[in-house]
């Protein structure tokens, strides 16, 4: 499955995309979009334009971004909001599914605590993905969250799985009693 | 001209758009987009998808939106962020410049005092476009946008001419002056 994660930010919006089976994941194509000292309209429309060049060109199925719980103050809020909505909206109109990820579960999947820091984070993201050189916090996030997908998705398809192989075992120790 | 004026909520997006010429305006159609108990990307969805639609529609050639100056909590931010990110976005992508304007541009514009109420607006909103009945409030700030945007582009565009004029009266002052 191919997973393109998103980490909206008003300035620098990182972006990272992994081919992954949920056991194994790959590093396609990561980066950010930087829109520093351009026009709120021009900026929303870059986010916009490059990540719906980004899923015309790599062909992801679902968009993963992180859900925000805002402690900052109600300015930075409105504008990460915007940039937010402007990443979903490319993802939505491309008609990609959008998956949401707390940033606790970001961490936990990446790094194995929820409480891990943006220096693990990077670390953690290098090692899995066998990169060259850490990539900077943004991009870092980007594909963090995608690998959230990934594992997420591949817990998800493991349930079925593991039902089956309960019922097996509940049947099997049913026909036991039986005997 | 044809002006599409929004008023974005992460709930209920009010829409109005306007034919004008600066002096006269005429109501075209406004309306709200009710996007209440729906899943946050399928709201965001579905506001950039009706915009993105009144733009295909009525081909309106500007949209004007109301600048954000927030007092509220960062939560409400962020999901009028997010509304407004997605407004933003299906005008910039249908091609359209936009416009923002300031709560009291708006009201000055169109009550005559930017310390109006949205009653006033609302009433005022009724009398110069002839409706028949006051239209709900969101509408009504969305029309308001777009009246703001007239006659802004009305004063605008009468600059040049008052210029014109004054540097006519100066050549002739200097020719009496000469004689």
């Amino acid at each position: 499955m191919r997973i393109l994660g998103i980490d909206p930010g008003s300035l620098v919006t990182g972006f990272g995309i992994v081919d992954s089976d949920g056991r194994r994941s790959v590093h396609v194509h990561s980066g950010c979009i930087r829109v520093k000292g351009e026009d709120l309209v021009v900026r929303l429309g870059r986010i916009f334009d490059e990540v719906s060049l980004l899923v015309e060109t790599h062909r992801p199925e679902v968009l993963a971004i992180e859900q925000v719980f805002v402690s900052r103050n109600p300015s930075s809020a409105l504008k990460l909001g915007q940039a937010r909505g402007a990443a979903i909206c490319a993802g939505v109109r491309a008609g990609l599914p959008v998956s949401e990820y707390s940033p606790t579960s970001i961490k936990q999947a990446v790094v194995g605590t929820g409480a891990a820091s943006k220096e693990q984070v990077q670390h953690m993201i290098t090692m899995i993905l066998s990169l060259k050189d850490a990539p900077a916090a943004d991009q870092a996030d980007a594909l963090a969250v995608a690998l959230c997908h990934a594992h997420t998705q591949a817990t998800v398809s493991q349930i079925p799985e593991a039902l089956q192989g309960l019922a097996f075992r509940s049947r099997g120790s049913r026909r036991r009693t039986r005997r």
